[in-house]
């Protein structure tokens, strides 16, 4: 099984993550095309550019963050293997979510909008940054070969609360960022504020069998 | 030292939380007497009502629940003082935690506002529904002297992931209740918005403090 990837049948907790996971991947996209403008990143309607933001920071950096922690724990594989996939899959949940953020900004540049006066803006920014922050920490502590085994041994604790508590950060984030949109459309009732409810609940419910698969993994 | 709690001088985390968690409190007393209306359960004016509600679901609820993690994990005591503490203080944040609940159905009431149709509230309602399931769940397997020995060691892996589960999704419906309130109040600069967002800050630097002091002290 050297290099393989293949899934571990007992860890349903896993399963379940990747359910609310794709549920919340599906519930963005019916409520970004259908009932709002859907997404360009390129358009001449400012909100199709919004759209890209909401999108991509669940599916490219909630979600493959997510996946990220995931391989590492709950995926049987060679040990390098699952470290480069850990690495890489936060690498590209990084360039994903750089994308996601300039979407942000652009829609504000072009409709006028201050940025980064909101809670939301304030909770993704920061979580964003020290993202890319543990990124760095980890790719320097564990990646490189000349790192001390001591050194490893320490920062491995601080490593795994760090990423914890910046997944649900993000969580935060997401929650925050659908109530700011949802409460400035004064959506109070009707089909899509229980779309949006079901949508916060369905990421909120990821990130939680996220972090209990693989910390249930540890146990064993 | 028996029945005797004192701090254990390097848990720095514990100390940190603490001053997140009054930085918070101060926060919010500043926010909801000074800018807001103030607090009344029982005034004519429905929004001294609601203001009832932020104070009780943090101070009553999160920070205590909070305290009652801190308490069995970071404070050295005889076991039995640790576990009477921690379900002690968890008991008390559900019973304040339910008149915080009890303030703004008043002021719905009152108001004319419908119940539960927003994420905050769902996020909400769901999390203060779970919490008291996990007190009972606790109590039954951890303080009934009947419990077998097995089912507990089985039992304290999801008792500890579903309690910190429970400790972000508080955290998230606090900062979504903020990030409602202060989008409604279309505050958009000035004093009390940064107010409110350093307010959401420091509760969230409470909830990840707590959460990493805890796991840290399971690695000693």
């Amino acid at each position: 099984m050297d290099g393989y990837l293949y899934w571990r049948p007992a860890s349903r907790l896993t399963v379940l993550a990747h359910l609310f996971g794709i549920i919340a991947i599906v519930l963005l996209l019916v409520w970004l095309l259908h009932f709002r403008e859907g997404m360009n990143l390129d358009s001449d309607n400012p909100f199709r550019i919004f759209n890209v933001h909401p999108f991509l920071m669940f599916f490219g950096f909630i979600f493959l963050a997510g996946e990220a922690m995931m391989a590492y724990k709950t995926v049987l594989a060679a040990r390098n293997v699952q470290k480069v996939a850990h690495m890489f899959l936060h690498l590209v949940a990084i360039t994903l979510g750089i994308v996601g953020l300039h979407a942000v900004f652009k829609f504000h540049d072009r409709a006028n909008i201050r940025n980064l006066y909101s809670l939301h803006s304030w909770i993704g920014i920061g979580t964003f940054s020290l993202y890319i922050l543990q990124w760095l920490f980890g790719f320097i502590t564990f990646m490189i070969p000349q790192s001390s085994i001591d050194g490893r041994a320490r920062a491995v604790p601080w490593h795994i609360s760090g990423g914890r508590a910046l997944l649900y950060m993000a969580i935060c984030a997401a929650e925050t960022g659908l109530m700011e949109k949802v409460t400035f459309l004064e959506l109070q009732h009707g089909r899509e504020t229980l779309l949006v409810n079901f949508l916060g609940l369905a990421i909120l419910l990821f990130g939680i069998t996220v972090d209990v698969s693989v910390a249930l993994a540890r146990y064993r």
